[in-house]
């Protein structure tokens, strides 16, 4: 727990904290971790030796299983029948308040950006204009290079200097807060600050990012602050929601936030419970999708409403979600049964173009983490990625002359004529003189004929690099946007050119083109191509573009398209997300141990020796044990001593180091010589105080007579901890670990007697490689 | 493991077989069942004290556990990467097999309905038409009558007398059988071919039921028997997908089914993934949710395909369920904020009359438990129900004069003249002469004025009070299309009158009439709001609902209906399903513990004291213990006597009923006085061969010599089975018996000595009533 109040960077900034480990053992040799001694390094920017064969021991457990002890239990108990109702309505009202907020947010993102990207446009674009004739177009791209990187800067410097963990769009981190694992600092308030400044600033600075992403951090955070009914970093508790204070319900209602920040992102409610569930659910409980459910409607609701009052049409419930692609009418575009074959193909080709992705910006992201971890450096490099987007943008606009009649129909925003004739405008300039949500909707649905295939082939390429390069930047951005709208550029090129094909060789040309002719529908399925090939997720995926699309007429092909990219991109590389989860060597715990795995069992997969405490323990061997940084245990079993036997006790309980360290806060000693002191009995309510920032032991303070004294911790451990024996294959310890969401499970004998504890760690640290079953490294950064 | 061989019946009918717990205690005076001194009563069709609060101990377990003995560890870690690799895509193989029968029996189902029922209202139609003018029309209905009740005199016999777990719309038993509750016959062939032809009888035979909740069960017994590559039925065995043969993947398959058969059903592919997720997942597996919406998938597309070429328009993907809503046009039929309230109103009223529906049904299934439990008063009592169905439907018409002009873009297939003028029809007979799916579109989607208030009042009213008598029936038939029907009706009437107050009151008429007018939106709201009242799911009912319309508009109204109704109907009383299973006395669990059960721990719920067997057992004391008929125990701790010692051995190893059986059968057995006898070692798959059904253990037939033999059990039974302490508490036990989807929990004391069992009933027994925590009875019936 030593590392709590230190610094802790998901992204590349060296962590230079000593190790924490669930339960690393005092002694065992071969898995004693390898960076041990390079403390003597500390100090200087080392590189560090991140690479996916590692997992680090500096991330914590979330304990998704509630701490059964005497105190809870009684609590438990007291409670009357109306109390568990009150609860659960409280439940209910948190998830709403979890979704207005999120809704609020979402809200305020979009008008700024609006805004913001309005104002922005405008000048430059009445800058453009002034020099297209006078000549001096460069500095038009000064301006519009300088105004781009500013805005850069602004959001690259809140995110590297003040909150590391606001960077990037913050789903990898959520992925593992729903897996279980506790990522320091990733649902403060002050990361949502950070996270909703960041945003804006990127997209307002025009890099090739979305705002969606970063919704569902946002609701994330949301859902931790408001359930807690407390700010740490605002120093005001409102005394609410105190039940609420401990991993098990704050996971629940974190669920419930990402949700909520899909919801609001995509106006996808369905598929933002899909998304929490595929992501976090280890176990499906049905009144809790409920809830979650409820909190995505609400989030979704609450945009719609306040985004129709901001368009000064009240009631108007049309803008569901951050990203709205438009209404496709089925009409319009239906699809027959002998497209589906192309639209497999095209799902082929976005999983390679997906792959592709995902290993240029794997090797980028290595370079990151070697050289780039200063902030400094990377505001630097943010900023001349601004720049770089601002040139090319420019240039491709400039050299392009795909020139277009502004029809009546027309309904670009800024539409920039430079080159062309009057009553024209430049079609490149659809697409970058943008922001990216409007250049998506475009694509799905301007008439055939806006673009000409050259514009599309070269915008594809270029943003697809500019893409790739920008994820991974000290920025706060996702990439749902960018992936979608170089599929639905791929897309409709595919589109354009099936037509011309079709049209120059079939005969019935009158028939065929019907139905080829409109190339929003391919933009469309290369949109879920390049997004399913990038991210791989399938169902929620699939829910959120039908969501989205607001059509269930193509839900078939979106989810074959979505299959086949995740089917030919994982057979060459991960997908992003895991790659970057892989690359923080986070202990990330899949859905089933490796199918090779029937060999190992629970004996050779814990951690042993273990430190185990007596029932009644000296209070200065637990403030040495809990000192002791070499091994910085969580979670320690309880044991009783068979009297005349030398052998280790019998379990009787599991105590956690928070519980300890409350326990030695509040000095619940009990005396040798005299009787027991008078002191207040301690309650639950002393643990959720304390809950989830804990101090660490060495800012305790324990006297030496203290020391002496014993401490009775019968009351505070959990007496009924899982156990398995020695012999239980890996699966089996895996599956119950899983399912149930544990953080420590006890290894006993046939005796009860404690052999070793098997963490998170011992089963993350089993993997599929190319060469069977491999191990990772167990490393302290 | 006795009663597997002799009929149990879900429906109503008497089952008089001995008991069968999963592991009863030899002696617990409290809870020794109440019923087991009834045996003498055996053979006369007794009054059966079925109610709600009794837990019948004739449903046995699934065990969603693997049994990790020594075999299948062995066979596991035989396995190559490979291997592994093959089963996998073989489950996606299955998948996909099963996703295609089950859409041609949708496929099959959908047009002999069609073709039957087309002949059926021809035929009426002419004698009507005949008889009009001349008078007579008593023989018109005469006919009528006759006609039906052939038909459902049909699907009745074959459903009381030959398979009478076939009735009903076999959602109830899905539910249970994904629960985790072995229900006899559910998922046999001889179920699947009376289901079929059953729903096809009372469909045709115009009762007031639908053909999609049969789907369901229909997917599921398609899963069941693809996945084992065999048919006992049949007799034949293909030999191939002989690793599925246990009840973990079985259990996997029949989500598939299950969720294939809601897809076809409704051609709602995502809600059949949630449908099953909803019923059956206590532990959710992404790589098993892709599967299941694989199988959906395919089985609505296999529907879509064979449709489209019986309505000779190969490709023509419009036809992905049974029952299609018609395409809502986003368009035409948009809704605004305020009338939001006015859905959640409707949802209100269809909560209130789901419930009173419920109620009636309560009663009448208890009516029939009582008397109507011979198959031949069954038989009597469905064809009574077609009877008065067909006599109160022509009367409808008869005395409704409302005419309604035949324009050119009717659409009806049998318009009625009746007394009508020439060009006209009579509305009141769209309703009722169809089939329920065409009255549900014509509802949801003819233009404003086609039905008059009065038509729609009487048919609700009739409608409801017909549906409720035939839901129960010993025919196969499902409740979720009258359900709609109701709803649709009400709604619709709701429509009507909210436009006739708004053109009445508003002045500015033009502009709301224009949204109020169109009463299909408020048929839609009504009739979700009524199938939710009446079946009570939400998230997946939501996704079925908003699948089918084809708009996802609608998803947020329909959510809030559904809610709604789930909450106010919830008040009075349970979901239709539940209520079914609860008078089924079926040791259902639910989510969650109850809540206030926090003061019981594994001691008292567990059965004590346990049959225990020695590692190495003497023939004759298992033969006994399996022969005792008293107690009908499934599985058995295995203990290792400590020396010197008189207590009850240490747990080692849990060994069940039908592995017993098997060893017992292939006499595998340690001679005492001579040598080991040369003998095949048994296999993993001389247990898969007997799976499901193995022989009771009467059948064996164990010599007197062979008594004196001993069994030596550690190859074959599961050495690290799940404990628990005794101070466990209720909810602890609970969650992970649901979790693991377990059947036998044992539970040790810190001596690791067996102490008792957890088994699901003993878990199913406590429940929430109105006084607090009850405890069911526990009954062998």
């Amino acid at each position: 727990m030593a590392n709590i109040t230190k610094k802790v960077s998901w992204s590349s900034r060296a962590d230079e904290s000593a190790a924490a480990g669930e339960g690393t053992p005092l002694l065992n040799g071969s898995e004693q971790p390898q960076h041990s001694r390079q403390d003597s390094l500390r100090g200087r920017p080392k590189e560090i030796p991140h690479n996916e064969k590692l997992l680090s021991l500096k991330y914590e457990s979330l304990d998704y299983d509630n701490i059964e002890n005497q105190l809870f239990l009684e609590e438990e108990r007291r409670m009357s029948y109306m109390g568990f109702r009150c609860l659960e309505i409280s439940r209910w009202v948190v998830c709403g308040l979890i979704g207005f907020l999120t809704g609020l947010i979402a809200c305020f993102i979009d008008i700024v950006v609006e805004q913001l990207a309005g104002i922005k446009y405008q000048v430059v674009k009445e800058n453009i204009e002034k020099f297209t004739e006078a000549g001096g177009l460069s500095i038009s791209l000064i301006l519009w290079a300088v105004l781009n990187s500013t805005f850069v800067m602004m959001g690259a410097i809140i995110v590297a200097f003040f909150e590391p963990i606001a960077a990037g769009s913050g789903i990898p981190q959520i992925k593992c807060y729903l897996n279980g694992v506790k990522i320091p600092r990733v649902v403060r308030l002050k990361t949502l600050v950070v996270k909703v400044c960041g945003v804006i600033c990127s997209v307002v600075g025009g890099l090739a990012v979305g705002k969606e992403g970063p919704m569902i951090h946002s609701g994330a955070v949301v859902a931790a602050g408001v359930s807690q009914g407390r700010s740490t970093s605002l120093k005001r508790d409102f005394k609410i929601f105190e039940y609420f204070r401990r991993d098990t319900e704050k996971r629940d209602f974190v669920s419930a936030g990402a949700a909520a920040g899909v919801s609001a992102a995509f106006g996808a409610p369905v598929g933002g419970v899909l998304f929490s569930l595929e992501e976090g659910a280890s176990f499906w409980n049905q009144m809790l999708t409920w809830r979650i459910f409820f909190a995505s409607m609400i989030s979704t609701f609450t945009l719609n409403f306040f985004l129709s009052i901001y368009h000064a049409n009240p009631g108007d419930l049309s803008n569901p979600g951050l990203i709205n692609f438009g209404r496709f009418e089925s009409d319009s575009v239906a699809y027959n049964l002998y497209e589906i074959p192309l639209f497999i193909a095209m799902g082929a080709i976005g999983g390679l173009l997906g792959a592709l992705f995902n290993v240029l910006n794997y090797w980028l992201t290595i370079f990151r983490i070697r050289y780039v971890h200063r902030p400094c450096l990377q505001v630097m490099e943010a900023m001349l990625v601004a720049a770089v987007t601002a040139t090319v943008s420019f240039a491709m606009i400039y050299f392009s002359n795909d020139c277009q009649p502004l029809g009546p129909e027309h309904t670009e925003e800024y539409p920039l004529q430079l080159f062309c004739a009057d009553g024209e405008y430049n079609s490149m300039a659809t697409a970058f003189f943008n922001t990216p949500e409007r250049s998506v909707r475009s694509l799905f649905h301007n008439q055939p004929g806006t673009y000409n295939p050259l514009t599309l082939g070269l915008f594809t390429l270029t943003y697809f690099f500019l893409a790739c390069w920008t994820y991974g930047l000290a920025v706060s951005a996702g990439v749902f946007i960018p992936s979608l709208l170089i599929g639905a550029a791929w897309g409709r090129l595919c589109g354009i050119l099936l037509a011309s094909i079709t049209s120059n060789s079939s005969t019935s040309a009158q028939d065929s083109t019907a139905i080829w002719a409109d190339p929003g529908k391919y933009a469309l399925i290369g949109a879920a191509a390049q997004l399913g090939g990038i991210v791989r997720m399938t169902l929620s995926l699939t829910v959120i573009m039908v969501e989205a699309t607001g059509n269930v007429t193509y839900g078939l092909p979106i989810m074959l398209v979505l299959m086949t990219a995740k089917i030919v991109g994982d057979y060459f590389e991960e997908g992003l997300y895991d790659i970057h989860i892989k690359l923080q060597s986070v202990p990330f715990l899949h859905w089933e141990a490796p199918a090779t795995s029937h060999w190992l069992t629970a004996r050779e997969v814990m951690s042993s020796p273990v430190t185990c405490l007596n029932r009644v323990e000296k209070v200065g061997t637990i403030v040495d044990v809990l000192s002791n940084t070499s091994t910085n245990h969580n979670g320690f079993p309880v044991v009783v001593q068979v009297s005349g036997s030398d052998e280790s006790g019998k379990l009787c309980g599991l105590i956690l180091r928070s519980q300890l360290i409350v326990l030695l806060k509040h000095k619940v000693f009990v005396e040798l010589a005299r009787s027991r002191l008078t002191r207040r009995k301690l309650q639950l309510k002393d643990f959720r105080d304390a809950y989830p920032r804990f101090p660490p032991i060495q800012s305790i303070h324990v006297s030496q007579d203290e020391r002496e004294c014993m401490m009775d911790l019968t009351e505070f451990m959990n007496p009924t901890p899982y156990t398995v024996p020695q012999e239980t294959s890996l699966p089996r310890v895996f599956k119950l670990f899983r399912a149930l969401g544990l953080r420590h499970l006890v290894v006993v004998d046939d005796e009860n007697r404690v052999v070793g504890l098997v963490t998170r760690k011992d089963l993350a640290r089993y993997h599929l490689g190319k060469h069977g079953l491999e191990e990772l490294q167990l490393a302290q950064t």
